[in-house]
């Protein structure tokens, strides 16, 4: 969300070079939860790392579809109004071919159940949908 | 939940009835639900009457099916704890036919999204599944 | 909210009374507010009785008048979910004189912006409602 | 909570006896707790097996002793508001020599953090602690 | 909120003009705000488009004044803690000419009711508030 | 966390310095939340005055210590998922000297009671906390 700004070293007073980051929110989004995860998986608590491993079985197909899961977990990530959680599961969702319209129900019933209190974290979903979308 | 308890008239003091009703908990649920509902829609309140219309409308076939957004509701109202919700829902998917595994696996996404706060609430929910499968 | 039942002493083995409390959903909340409110501030702890004692100060008149700040209680309550505050802000707003429209343009902003999983919580509210107006 | 109201079979129409249920709140609320986890862990889902438990290993002796572990339990479940969790962890708490004082303090900080909304549970968190006291 | 930065065409290497964006916080949020609502109901989605403008009307003069509805709306917003619904009610009091002593009375209860964990959204509401007193 | 970035004045059109912020988000955090403080503590409202006193007294030794209230104040604003909270807290208990390993135990109390909903903020107090430790 923010530019990521970076000064190169300056050979000569007279130039100067501005970097400006061109990645994208969700390459940023990505980067940065991979990086702190790491981190977190790093310290030896055996509770936080089979928390974890618990959260990446429960979205495996079963009675229920990894789709539907993942939608589920979509739906409740909104409901609790987490942009993080959000976005996570609007990724997985599109890398399981999910549609727009389905998304846009699906969040429906998040501003139905949730109140219009959701609406600013809608805002925030579509904006990274339309990322994910461009590719 | 409580017992209704009503004591009949004594016709002879030497006689006492006892009418416990058997009425179920999925029962006195629904009773409860209408008859308050008929409270509320009772007033001259628009703002509530569009709401409680959209709601409806959320649920409807669409570029998800109903049982899927049903599923999305309850998952919703799981992780946001209404005790009330949950059973709203548990019971609309009861009429939908979807199953006890389902119901378990979308409750195990609840929970591991929520916590173990949403608990006892999951032992409720437990408990009127049961009660809807009984009829 | 559950029947109180109370067994007299049976003076002899063929006569025995039941006595169904009468006591009012109001003057249940009521009595059981203040006592428990009694066991709490009996207790030495500081930080406690200064926060109730800062609650009370809350709603006095000020640049707001105490009407609209027992309405933003209430609404804040609502969105919040919790039955016994909607109540108490409730109990509060009828003694001040708030009307049944007041109420329910209120609760239709709590509505709003905290979506249909306030409707349980509505329905309890309008039942209450009801209680203060017999009286 | 409620009163648990049995007939006993009459042997004669002169005589009806009311068994009124002596069982304590505590005794209540643990009761009804084993018997819906019991339903629960029943089903065969792998998720919610292994979140009970993780959730058991969540509280056991580390860099932070037990005691202190059921203590952020606590004041967790008191500022999400759950009911049932907090009798859960003053029952724990109880248990593992927790004093009164302690209770109150750590209950004052649920206060604070998590505002006058938390009262109402406060109420029936002070009921249950004299329960637990009583024995 | 960030710094919006923007790199001239630079016509030589000698000369780099750094275009910082003038714009303030509030016209930012407005911006956004605007652009997104126009993404979300660009979708065919009839149950989003109802909800919007069923929120428009939830604030209208009625038995409440619009400006106690806005207060209410942002009493909400705040014991909710969703900053962006803050900020956009703290826009519509001001254009209603509620004042200052008003807004921060209305915060004290949302901070008594909602807890300490308001504060740092009290924060960012104060800074907001600053701003729009700035025209 | 955004860069904090500042031209100065150009005393030449070859030179133009760009100084970057070497502030870190600890600074940044601190000195935004003793800025905003002022600004609300400016204005005449007894209740806010009187709520941030006592919001101080709340941590103070007595029946628990002070490092265990700001454990469970630490934990109370982990499930309530509120960064800045998170963030003062964590500063408070680095320098009470509390340890990393206790910090990733209280957090994974937080985690199971509150959920996979938390990680995101996990990731950010992870994040903080590292740079607290580098002073």
């Amino acid at each position: 969300m923010c530019l990521a700004l970076e000064r190169s070293k300056t050979t000569s007073k007279h130039i100067l070079t501005l970097k400006i980051s061109t990645m994208s929110g969700v390459q940023d989004f990505n980067e940065y939860r991979q990086r702190m995860n790491d981190v977190i998986l790093g310290q030896d608590n055996k509770v936080i790392k089979r928390f974890f491993s618990l959260d990446n079985q429960t979205y495996e197909d079963g009675a229920l579809s990894e789709v539907t899961k993942e939608l589920l977990g979509l739906v409740a990530s909104m409901v609790l109004r987490c942009d993080d959680c959000i976005k996570y599961h609007l990724g997985r969702c599109h890398e399981l071919g999910v549609t727009r319209e389905q998304i846009y129900e699906a969040s429906s019933v998040a501003l139905v159940v949730g109140g219009s209190i959701f609406v600013p974290h809608m805002r925030r979903a579509a904006e990274f949908w339309e990322e994910l979308e461009k590719g």
